[in-house]
This record gives C-alpha cells, sequence and structure tokens, in this order.
C-alpha cells in the first residue's frame, strides 16, 4: 500500500464531504474522537446564540420561548434515531454514570428475587464502581459478578437481575453481540443495560428490533457534543410506567411547576430526569448530533471497518514493534495497539501531532471516526508511530512524566 | 417617595458600577436573577474561547493543558469563598437534586440508629422529593418528618438523623436562622445539610464559623452561571474521610485514570464527584463567581436588604391590592407578595417588560439582586405593577393560559 492508495480512498469516500462540517485545528491527525469529539464548525455560532440571545435577552423566557425545557427531551429524541430507538423512548441527563446509577437502581426494584449484576471484567471502571455502590448502598446482597466476555452467556443464570454491558470495550474495541446477549438475558428473566458510550453514532444500534429494556450513552465522544456533554438514558416504552427510580428530582416529577408537596412520577421517559439540564452544553450536544443525522450509519460503520483493516494493515507493512489488542473479528470504531512504554510512546506521538490517547497499563488507542477521519491521516499518522518507535525518543524521561488526564 | 429619591439612592449606592459588569437587555426590568441571573457581559467571550480554542483546537489536551480536569475544584474553591467555607471543602457538580441525594444518603449512613429527616413543609419540592425517594429506595424506615418554619427547633429529636433545610425560603423568601438550627440539630446528634440555591451570593454565608456539616447549592441563580449552570455541594474538611457516597463515579475513584477494577475512594471532597462535568457550562459559572467575588458580601446584603424595605414601601404607597408574604424580619433577597390572579398579572407583567416570576398557588415573587438592579428599577416595577393591576388588563383570557415554565 502507498499513500497514493489511500488518496484514491478519499477520493472515492462518499463521506469525505462531512469532514467541512468540523473545525479540525492545522498540523493535527485526530484519533481520539473516541474520547472527545472534534468541535462541529457550526457549533461555535449556535452557543453564541444561546448565550447572548436566548440567556442574555431572553432571560428567564427562554426556558418558553426558545424551548429550554423540552431540550433535553428533543435532543434525546434525535439520539433515539441514532439508536433504533422509539420517540420518546430517550432523554438527555446528567452524566453517564449518573445514568447507569438511575436505570440499575430501577432494573433491581424489577427484579426483586435476584440478587447478581452480571458484567464483563474488562468493562469501563466506572460501569462496574456505580454497581458495586448500588449493591453496597442497598445492602440487600446484591453481588457483582464479572466474568470475560467469552463467559457472558454462559454465566446468565436465573440468580441474574441485570445484564450490564457496554457494547463495545473502551480498552480493547472489543463489540459484544447485543442481539445474543439481549436474547439470552431475556431467556433468563433478567433485565439488559447497554453501554452506548462507544456505538451510539459510530455504528448502527438497534435498541427497538432487539427489544432492549434499557441503555445509557456518552454525549461526548461519537457524538461530538463537547467536553463533558451531558449524557443520554434509553428506557423501552413497555417499562416506562413500571420505572421506579431512586432519584426523584422536581424535573421528572408530573408537574414540576405546582410545586405539590409530595413527589408524582411523571408519565414516559421523562421521569428519569432529575434536575435542571445544563442548557449550554446541551445545546452544543444538538449540533454534534444534528451532523451524525446527516450520516448514513451503514456507511460510517462500513467505513470505520475498513479503516480499521488499513490501519492494521499499515502497521503490519511497517514492522512495528507492537501487538495488536483489538479483535478484528468483532470490534467496535478503535484499533488499540499495545507496547510496553505505551504512556511515553502515546506523549511523544500527540506532541508530534498524532493524537490517540493511552490506556493503562499498556495500550495505544486510536479512534477511527469517519465522519473527518481520512485514509491519508492513517498513512501519516502509522508512519510517525514507527518514526517514533524507531527513534527511541520516547525513553527520553520527559515523556514518562505522567499528566494528570492520560 | 419620590423617583428621584430612588435615583438619589442610586447615585450613592457603593455596588452602582457592578451592573455594567452585565449585559442586561434593554427595556426590561429583571427582578427575577433569583431565578436564572442575567449574562455577566465578560461570558460570552470566554464561553467562545472555551468553544473554539479549547475544544477546537485543544481537543483532548485541554484537559491537561486548559485545566479541564481541575475546573470544578477550581470554580469550588471560589465559591468556597462565597460561603464562608474552607478551600478544599467545595465542589462544583451534577444538580442540586443530584446532590441533596448524594449527602443525604452519606448522612443518613453516618446516623444508622435514627430514622427521621427533618425538613420545613414549604421547602422547596425537589429536596423533600429526594428525601422521600431515598427513604423509598432504602427500605430501612426512613421517613421524612415537616413542619412549619417555627416548629423545626421543637421537631429536633433523638430520632433525627439530619436536619435537611434551605436557608432562603424560594416561595416566602424567608431566612432560617442557620446558627441556631445548626447547633440545635448538633446539640441532638443530627447532621444538617442546608440547602443555599437563594443565599449563595445573595448574602454572606459561614458554613465554616458555624460547624455546618453538609450544604448544595445552585449554580444559576445568584452566581449567574447560566441556564442550568451545574450545581455544588460542601463537605466539611472533618467529615470527609468518613463520607460514603451512593454514587460512586470514576471520578471521584482516587485514580481515575489508572481504571482500576474497583472503587477506591478519593480523598476529600472530590470523592462526591461522579462524572464528567459539562466544561462549557462549568466554564460560564466561573464567570459568574469570579464576578461575585469581586462585590463585598455584607455591602450586597444591606442594599438587598434597604431594597426589600424600599420596594415594600412603594407598594404600601401605591396603595396595591396585594398581600405582603415575605416576613420581613428575617428574609433573603426576594420579596414575595400574594394576589388570588398572580399567575395572569405576571404574564401581563413580563409582557411589560418587569420580569418577576409566578410561584403556585398566588405568589408574585422579586428578586432583589444588588448586583445590577437598581432603586429606579423598583419604582419602575411597582408603577407597571399598579397600572396593570389597576387596568384589569390581566383578566383577559390570554394571561391565563399557563405556559410550560411558570
Amino acid at each position: 500500500m502507498t499513500r497514493d492508495d489511500l488518496a484514491a480512498m478519499d477520493a472515492a469516500d462518499a463521506l469525505s464531504d462531512m469532514r467541512a462540517l468540523f473545525d479540525l485545528p492545522d498540523g493535527v491527525i485526530y484519533l481520539d474522537g473516541n474520547s472527545l469529539g472534534p468541535l462541529p464548525a457550526a457549533a461555535p455560532a449556535r452557543i453564541a446564540s444561546v448565550v447572548s440571545q436566548e440567556w442574555g435577552t431572553g432571560l428567564i423566557r427562554s426556558w418558553n420561548d426558545h424551548g429550554w425545557i423540552d431540550l433535553a427531551a428533543r435532543v434525546g429524541d434525535k439520539i433515539a434515531r441514532l439508536v433504533g430507538a422509539a420517540q420518546g423512548s430517550v432523554m438527555v441527563a446528567d452524566s453517564t454514570s449518573v445514568n447507569i446509577f438511575k436505570l440499575l437502581s430501577a432494573a433491581l426494584r424489577m427484579r426483586p428475587e435476584r440478587r447478581v449484576i452480571l458484567s464483563e471484567a474488562g468493562n469501563f471502571p466506572t460501569d462496574l464502581y456505580i454497581a458495586e455502590g448500588l449493591a453496597d448502598l442497598l445492602g440487600r446482597g446484591h453481588t457483582l459478578r464479572t466474568v470475560a466476555p467469552d463467559d457472558i452467556l454462559g454465566a446468565i443464570g436465573p440468580d441474574v437481575a441485570v445484564v450490564m454491558l457496554t457494547q463495545v470495550n473502551y480498552h480493547t474495541g472489543h463489540l459484544l453481540d447485543m442481539a445474543e446477549i439481549t436474547k439470552a438475558a431475556h431467556h433468563a428473566g433478567a433485565l439488559v443495560i447497554w453501554d452506548l458510550a462507544h456505538s451510539a453514532g459510530a455504528l448502527p444500534v438497534e435498541l427497538g428490533a432487539l427489544d432492549v429494556d434499557l441503555a445509557v450513552g456518552c454525549g461526548y465522544k461519537f457524538l461530538n457534543g463537547g467536553p463533558g456533554a451531558p449524557a443520554f438514558l434509553y428506557v423501552a416504552p413497555r417499562l416506562q410506567a413500571e420505572m421506579r427510580y431512586p432519584i426523584t428530582g422536581w424535573l421528572g416529577h408530573a408537574a414540576p411547576f405546582a410545586f405539590e408537596p409530595g413527589y408524582r412520577p411523571a408519565h414516559g421517559v421523562v421521569r428519569a430526569v432529575v434536575g435542571t439540564p445544563p442548557v449550554i452544553s446541551l445545546s452544543a450536544l444538538e449540533v454534534g448530533v444534528d451532523i451524525a443525522l446527516c450520516a448514513d450509519l451503514g456507511l460510517v460503520r462500513r467505513k470505520s471497518l475498513h479503516m480499521g483493516e488499513v490501519f492494521t494493515n499499515l502497521v503490519a507493512q511497517a514492522g512495528l514493534d507492537v501487538a495488536l489488542v483489538t479483535p478484528m473479528a468483532a470490534r467496535g470504531s478503535q484499533i488499540s495497539l499495545s507496547h510496553p512504554q505505551a504512556y511515553a510512546v502515546m506523549q511523544v506521538l500527540i506532541e508530534r501531532g498524532v493524537i490517540g490517547d493511552f490506556r493503562a497499563p499498556d495500550v495505544l488507542r486510536f479512534g477511527m471516526t469517519p465522519l473527518y477521519t481520512r485514509y491519508v491521516d492513517l498513512w501519516d499518522a502509522v508512519w510517525v508511530l514507527a518514526d517514533v518507535l524507531a527513534s527511541g525518543v520516547w525513553r527520553e524521561e520527559r515523556f514518562s512524566v505522567r499528566r494528570a488526564v492520560t
């Protein structure tokens, strides 16, 4: 493969126009959109308008006049279209972690005779921490059982209340079989909670068609909603009336502005809402979601898979001294490579304008984000990586100094 | 009193220069800063810089390079100075409702033998809903006991685990005696949680000097942080090591980026953090807090009390057919008046550019916000109100059509 071959792939790429919808800095190859998506070109103007017109001029009136009160539901309905969910089943709210807490707590209440939360040992830690903390809080003998991905199906026994999994593993990029696991969980009488952090906006997700019970997802990765964008949650319409959430805030009340003394849950997914959403950050998220809705997710998925293949082929072609971590046969939208000094290597790479990220203890993680990543970027990234590895510059002490976020 | 008398008060007002720090729309008298503070003039540029430079150009690197990872603690430390709290005891996080849930849950764990959460019957409903929902979740016989303000002290018995109160009542503006109630609670072995939604930034609060255990507060009222700005929480340094929070998210972990399989709580108030903060909204909040720090809160409080007095005198002078709801001897920074058709009256007032708000069933609420409200604004507002009441225009049907947010 030559760089020209990759340039030809870009020329033939049906998604190549989408890149202009983002404002990407010069001199940077950004392969970290699975950690923080880049700035949509339309976001600054939208945010400025929310700040100066809606907040500045509209003031409190904007809750009605500019629809702030419905914004979380409106963006939720847009996200619903990205994840194969019915209108009225997705709400933007809180952080992914808080949403997991809310859904997991409600799910455990729906399976009072069962005590096991089943998850993957390598799941993103916050999912596991939240489950552990909730079990401890409830004090009713719930346990978190974690297994290897291959052992999930076998571990879904009659004691399992909830199977709580992340569809695409943040570390390895491994894609779990949502259809098969959801079916097995239901067969065993368990509920499922899927964390879509690394799949919403990255690949077609079919929450409705697969009869998924509950899901959460992140706004600032493949949805390009900006740093700390609020998260979302999904509740299957058939479950909404049964849900008893642990955090019963006023915006989940049937009549929040009646200021009734007792809690009376709203109908529908809005019941899962707790407090006032961060309107400015939420508006930025809408811009990112609008872009994702412009793209054909089937095309996005095909390009993402192809890019992963091309990237690993280039790594092989360059003879790099790294090991492939990502299972190529079942993967999301990232390629993870391991190297004993991955932290230092990634610091050098970032200094040279190739931004991926490090995941402890030894992983170099590269996100394939078809809306704005070009094939030639992969070529350039691999050859910078080759140069860095060959030069040994990562052995310099300064690159091993840990920064707050790694 | 004449309008000239009020203009003279403005001319003599030591805080009058502060108004220029806000971008207030023409033709509006804004007496609703206790619901949503106005736009600081410096906010659009700061937000634009966070969006375009920090997010757009810095991308994921800004977690380190622009200090996003420490932003919630940094703004928390600034808020600490406004509420008389030690550095390292306040953190910006989540919504007020979620923070109440976290603190109340941790507080109940510290008083395992006691079963009563004591609050005020007229407390802001979300505080009561959260307590009710938590008691129901735990299923250990906790009850929420609500009493009238005058009965609080007498209700603090040996069964009370937590006294959870809002310092200034959202409806009446009544200011509770934080010193006396905190002392009585401690004397009875209970913990206190104070909700500072209507006091932080409005009057001097002395969390440290009064030995308050726990507190929460709102970012978008007197802190002028923008719509849905993240909230804050306070944990007395002496309690931080004991706190066991119900929602154990990764950013409250001792080493979030080590991605350890088990939860190990961070030291200090950061343990209360759950997920990634909404950086854009959080940055806007910092601008508002910076303004609050420029003002002498003693002066702010004196002007606020004086404005309340002037406002009620004007209402009396105008002979308005409304009743005074706010207890003048112990009040925060608002004046509440009642009128049987308060909803419709407020709609007309807003249409005429005098923005206060309605609180069910019959209250017209006017916030006194000394950083930008002028004495002449009070004159003008009262005379518009007088005109509206006399004209009977609020009887027109269109003004009684309820809008989503009232």
